[in-house]
């Protein structure tokens, strides 16, 4: 197993881990945690590979589906843990999505698309887990109310494909468009920034 | 018309009047309850295709789509006797239920996925459209919070699998795969029994 | 570039526009406005070329694309103007449905599906765009509570279809079917009428 592979089981058993802790406080029985689960974890690549007519990850290799599995149970096994984890530690989430961005990069690069619509599909892997989340659990999705994260992802997913058009080989190029993910969001996090919203009075 | 095709015919009709019904409790006018007892009865389906990337059954054989509009008439037209039978023959929608399943099963098996996906595929065949309806109805999907259903599907769709790698000739294993779905949601009906919640106190 | 593919990109531009509007109401930053913006112009067409299997559009025509970015910018930089246009001037709004619709049925009847099918898909081209946009804003779709909406989408269809079996040119048809469209969303709005209801009481 290569070490992007590694990563990528690792980002889906840690958002594995995130939905399941997001669905404990909408009183979801263990079917609905799991596929909140599956689809925050899931869900961005699924939609990705519809898009873009290819067969879905997770149906072609099912070790993406026991690792959504044993993200459940952990989370629910030790929720302590768990929640600790989710709380003080959102780099592992972040981490997540700067990987989850470049993979979607990665797949839609090797379909010769348009640039505009490989970023997207950096974007869509990411964050349209979270979306798809967020609408099971019948809320407004966060990411388009909250913190810097799409932008994120959208700057980690250009810096990429510039530097893989410059002919830069794949794993520096992973190290460093990642790092810009995970600074990006550091940042915001802690000097609490976000985007401007659109809100209605003028 | 063999038995199979006749009972998916009839649980489409069963599942679009139940739709129908949900639909009447939230407002919607005859557009919106259409498309909530389409959803309801086809939105599982159309899912599992999708992601199995073949084609949707009901463009392929629009006898769905007609069984969909007389379910919905039905349901408008004799109100009283749908609620009737809605309400006090819970038996239908199970029936609905563990036929869908096994058309999942059968579906994903003729493609050669993984088991765990076959059987990922029987559930969402027959839960997925009630997950839809209450999406666009505003609710967090009930499958997610409340009763044993998933969960026979998940039994009944693995017994299924098993016992079609041992050879059991098709209506029999419909027969006792499909009771065993049954079974389970009598019970847990009769019993209230529902899956332990994942709630949010340690 | 054609007649049809300039009003294409308009429809476009002024649903991308009444998107970002909506979302102004509902508290959400650029990011989001931009989503919203882009699933209610192109969601209608991208889940009716996920249905029929083909290539989705805004991936093929980048076009598609730019000129989101284009309506969502225009909305926020002079959202007294946009409002202004979007209060008024439904007319616009109506135009763009009249002409998706009929998009959708040309893509629909260009693959030999069934009748009922082609016209099913000038009804999602036109409205499920605005249906997956209320999904994200945590609303039940406005079009199955008010309006008629679909109904004018429905019979605009099958006219364009009529039309075309029996020979009609493409452009004498598309303004035919596209006006009827047009004028019964007119008296609708004027004459106030709307579908009836599929309340409860009994």
């Amino acid at each position: 197993m290569s070490v992007i592979t590694f990563l990528d089981y690792f980002g889906v058993f840690v958002f594995a881990m995130s939905g399941v802790l997001a669905a404990s406080e909408k009183q979801l029985d263990l079917f609905g945690g799991f596929i909140i689960a599956f689809v925050t974890a899931l869900g961005g690549g699924t939609l990705r590979d519809l898009f873009l007519n290819i067969d879905i990850s997770w149906i072609i290799d099912t070790t993406y589906i026991y690792t959504v599995i044993a993200g459940t149970a952990f989370a629910l096994l030790f929720k302590k843990i768990a929640k600790h984890i989710r709380k003080t530690v959102y780099l592992f989430d972040s981490i997540g999505i700067g990987l989850f961005t470049i993979l979607g990069v990665q797949k839609a690069l090797a379909l010769d698309v348009p640039i505009i619509v490989v970023i997207m599909f950096g974007v869509i892997t990411a964050t349209f887990g979270g979306v798809i989340r967020d609408i099971l659990c019948n809320e407004i999705p966060l990411i388009f109310r909250k913190e810097i994260y799409a932008t994120a992802c959208i700057v980690g997913a250009s810096i990429y494909v510039g530097l893989d058009y410059y002919g830069l080989n794949e794993i520096t190029n992973i190290i460093i468009s990642g790092s810009i993910i995970l600074l990006i969001r550091i940042v915001a996090v802690v000097k609490k920034l976000s985007m401007p919203l659109i809100n209605d009075r003028i």
